[in-house]
């Protein structure tokens, strides 16, 4: 497949919000053992419950290493996908093609730059080389040409759009010193919208307290639909998480979209703070270069972080109190959808969450 | 995708024969040193020129090793598709899925059970794992599901069918003590006729001399179109091909096919005898396992190991007077495809030839 010179904007491509129609969706299959713990045993088995539960929706592949292959087909359904691929780790909305569509059926992909969420700076393990190809291997098994942006660094999972002009971003992870520093807030803005073929970006603050993607977006807030925004929430003072979403409510409200509307701003209340527990951290492999994780550490749980697809939300819980919440309000903001809860601690273990371990791959007019 | 119990009989559906159109085609690059003289690089060339070749008539991918993805891509037109996947060796022919149709746009895959030609018996090379799992990983990537025949070894490259209820098979190879001792000729014949949808075997006793496959039938003979054969043959009474080319050809006058036609053969001349040089032999890696490539060994050369696909012929040529004689009967032969004459001498020190590094996936109704 090409290779292509040109960007999105230029072509009249553009990212589809995730709420728009789907073709399918992709995963990688979880396994190094200084991330998850117990040789990812019991992230594999959370894995599969979300491919699972997405492939009763949408046409599922998920992406495995040699090693995992068989074992991966054992506890996946028949229905999803299995194709092998070299991999570091299993977070494809960051490693893994971003596709964008034009309204001819025509579907491409760019692929970012990756450099493991801040590089030799403050990334999170080394080296990141073949994540840093699932992309364009994604692009191949797809047959879609792709757009590869030398230079420029970024992971899908801090971008979320509303299809119709706005991206929204994390000053912190998008002005991070890991990522581009030789750019500026303006040059950075520009590449996205030359990239998503957006016209506006709105700059949230900060994300969510101690996050290891230096905050990325789909942690904190999502479109629900153009003008509509999910935003993570807490009202406890003393947790450092509160003048974050503080700051980022009063930065949308006072915001417009590309289109000129106000936005609707939906409070998703947080869990309470949820800390890795001992045994949690003694079963992670201790190496250098990735980063440790540790007993009593804050996990960055949100609700925020979940994978909107044909007809469903998949929505991680974490048997709080206020999953009962989330859920009320999701199924509220979206009433044709089913929510489907899962619990979903040992993704957190690893970092991230649903929305992070997926990547739609969106329709076109007749792809 | 779905393992399945029962067989493509059964279940309605029929390999169909090659000169049927196809949904696309796929190869393995080659890389292994101890096949493949100075690290496979002339190989890859003329590997490279065959799936270029493909690529104008039918949807080609290229199944590639994590090592050489990027050689690879570099080696390949934009049109390939290129995926990866760990193997053993470049002879998709005969490791890869036999795609089977039914008449309603289904498609499905025949995983045979693979042993490098005669496993501890007589087998090329080992382990032999990888290659024996391209089959179902193809099916993967097709979406489609799959036949394994637990207990039942054999190549692609080992049978030929017309699509009409005939397959042309070796005794050489199908009898031979490395692949299914443990069951008659019988009960061979019986799952062929299983597995490909057919109720006929043509038995040719012998394929081409010194053939490492055991005489593979696609080496020897071929199915133009339901009733008409090209057979290998050579008028040199001293040549050790002519007495194997001669009850060939006796045994398939002699004999009519599933729906009770004659058959109509045709005489393919070999080229002249080509041994391997003493800078070839030097340039394989030696290694306790593998056959060894030897310094005036005969290779299996043979005009019939050819690629029919949409539209076109991709025709081994071996640099030899024979060339023009084998371009000409084809094209009389085929007079509505193109003949693709590729020099094919490096794939012939690997082994086989065009048609054993190719595989064709049909097309179905809608697929």
């Amino acid at each position: 497949m090409k290779r292509l010179e040109s960007t999105p904007k230029k072509d009249g491509y553009r990212m589809p919000g995730e709420f728009e129609r789907h073709a399918g969706c992709y995963m990688i299959w979880p396994e190094r053992p200084d991330n998850w713990r117990l040789g990812g045993k019991p992230a594999q088995r959370v894995f599969a419950q979300v491919a699972n539960t997405i492939a009763k929706y949408e046409p599922m592949t998920m992406i495995v290493s040699k090693a995992q292959y068989e074992n991966a087909k054992h506890w996946l359904n028949d229905e999803v996908r299995v194709v092998e691929m070299t991999n570091d780790d299993s977070w494809v909305r960051d490693c893994g093609a971003t596709f964008v569509i034009d309204d001819k059926g025509g579907v491409r992909g760019v692929d970012w730059e990756f450099n493991a969420w801040g590089g030799l700076v403050d990334g999170l393990y080394f080296p990141w080389d073949s994540d840093d190809k699932i992309a364009s291997k994604m692009c191949e098994i797809e047959r879609v040409d792709s757009y590869r942006t030398k230079g420029f660094v970024l992971e899908g999972g801090s971008i979320h759009v509303d299809g119709e002009g706005t991206v929204m971003v994390t000053e912190e992870c998008l002005l991070s010193e890991g990522r581009n520093p030789h750019m500026t807030k303006e040059e950075i803005g520009e590449k996205l919208c030359e990239y998503l073929n957006c016209e506006k970006v709105l700059w949230i603050p900060r994300g969510i307290y101690n996050d290891e993607t230096n905050a990325h977006v789909d942690n904190m807030a999502n479109f629900v639909r153009p003008g509509v925004v999910v935003l993570a929430w807490t009202d406890d003072q003393n947790d450092p998480q509160y003048e974050r979403s503080l700051e980022a409510y009063n930065y949308l409200i006072n915001e417009t979209d590309a289109k000129g509307r106000k936005l609707e701003v939906h409070k998703l209340y947080t869990p309470k703070p949820i800390l890795i527990t001992k045994e949690e951290s003694e079963g992670v492999d201790a190496v250098d270069g990735t980063l440790p994780r540790q007993e009593g550490d804050r996990l960055a749980a949100s609700y925020a972080n979940y994978y909107t697809g044909n007809g469903f939300i998949a929505l991680p819980v974490f048997n709080d109190p206020n999953d009962q919440l989330a859920i009320d309000l999701l199924q509220k903001l979206y009433p044709d959808r089913k929510i489907e809860p899962i619990y979903a601690r040992e993704i957190l273990l690893g970092g991230g969450n649903i929305h992070c371990i997926t990547q739609q791959l969106p329709k076109s007019g007749n792809n």
